[in-house]
């Protein structure tokens, strides 16, 4: 792998990046004042926002690497044969945004042969730039940050991301039911990326994942585990690559042994 | 009751939410920047944040209204004897300004003989002030916002709040699944002014309340009332005064039928 390359594309993504997030912060500000009056147009307003900042973004990728491929949300998939592969999601928490809550994203992951190898996530309320290159470290806002000695918890702060189609899923209600009672406080978010960034800095203890897979999970995971930080599937075995089925545990290392037990508790139903 | 009061009492609310609220800014962002490094003084801060947005408002509620009965969340309550009452949570949401989540706001509240008759909240990290006095309706920054035609929606977004003792009640426990299960979003903030006002705005279809009494409940509710919702208890009963253990349904009048329905469903398990 060419690391010329990561340094040059971590360059190109935070500077679309933060070019889409100052666009949504306006868009988002207008949705906010004109929402009242035109409550009907407010969908097309976020359908706008969610077009406009992935334009900006793919432009700016296309330009300095015509030959990779790139997923993004709306535009799809450019289907390029590439080792090299984008995943862009210009607006994770589009419902938080519709309904006027400040908590969404834009992010940006490269892949290399299925890997993430650099990702950026940028937070436009908070002006929260987080970068990541593999074996590079995880950054906020230039500061380098690193999981340290794990935070003791009488109970701990749990994030949880589930995919579209297990709402009613039985075993999924079981497990988020059991969290909910056995922690603190269970979050969910509705914006991966926020809470895979959470854990990262050291926010949330840990995140249970259950089947939910896309282009907003990869960047956050690269975060986490740069940051020091471990993820395995339910059974303990480290995850690095991508997954079309992931179930998911993500926390301080010395955690795992606890999060994996209340996992496991909660999908027996104990 | 001197509507006078009330409108000098909306004058001085206004001014000490918003500044609480730009100190509460600073103070969030401060906390964004040092937490890294010195993640055992967050604690600290998040406490200092607390009192010191406090000390502003009940020095300038003080100054203008000495005679006034005032509790709020760190200081208490002054026990003067009035009909006058001023409920004061200078930091709702404080776990999530401790986590870094840009979901929390000042909330004033002026009863008079146990009713709610003017209230502001303010939302720092998105300026947005609210604004409600009892038929003097709702506004955000200074827009009047009226619920007008009910929102169709085929499933419905909902805002969850309950008390700090329900987290394992088996009832509680019940309700909140059979939401989770049965709504587009159930919503839960750990900010509850911030529900109220999303509600009262329209971004929200309903707000469910298991059980949870507080200073942060009453300004909220009036914003919804005067914005044109109905808030009543489980069994469709109104509510208007305070109480020590409210289960309570807030939504368009039109959608009552609705969710007293969905809620009645809940609570027996169907």
């Amino acid at each position: 792998m060419d690391t010329t390359i990561v340094r040059e594309a971590q360059r190109v993504a935070v500077l679309a990046a933060r070019e889409a997030g100052v666009l949504l912060k306006k868009l988002f500000e207008k949705l906010d004042s004109s929402a009242f009056q035109h409550k009907d147009d407010s969908g097309d307003l976020v359908t706008e926002a969610d077009h406009q900042a992935e334009a900006i973004i793919l432009a700016k990728i296309r330009q300095a690497f015509p030959g990779h491929q790139v997923i993004s949300e709306e535009a799809g998939d450019n289907r390029l044969a590439s080792d090299w592969l984008w995943l862009v999601d210009p607006l994770d928490g589009t419902n938080n945004f519709a309904v006027g809550m400040p908590l969404f994203a834009v992010s940006i992951t490269l892949m290399y042969q299925r890997e993430a190898v650099m990702a950026v996530i940028y937070e436009p309320l908070t002006d929260r730039l987080y970068e990541a290159a593999a074996n590079g470290g995880f950054r906020c806002n230039g500061r380098l940050i690193r999981i340290g000695e794990p935070r003791p918890f009488k109970k701990a702060t749990v994030g949880w991301i589930q995919g579209h189609k297990v709402q009613q899923e039985q075993r999924a209600v079981r497990l988020r039911q059991h969290l909910d009672a056995n922690t603190k406080r269970m979050m969910r978010l509705w914006a991966p990326t926020l809470q895979w960034s959470m854990l990262a800095k050291g926010d949330l203890d840990a995140i249970i994942l259950y089947n939910s897979e896309g282009e907003d999970l990869y960047s956050g995971m690269l975060m986490v585990r740069e940051a020091g930080g471990i993820i395995t599937d339910y059974e303990g075995r480290p995850f690095t690559g991508m997954s079309r089925e992931p179930y998911l545990i993500a926390c301080h290392p010395q955690h795992l042994p606890f999060f994996r037990g209340l996992v496991h508790n909660g999908l027996v139903g104990k």
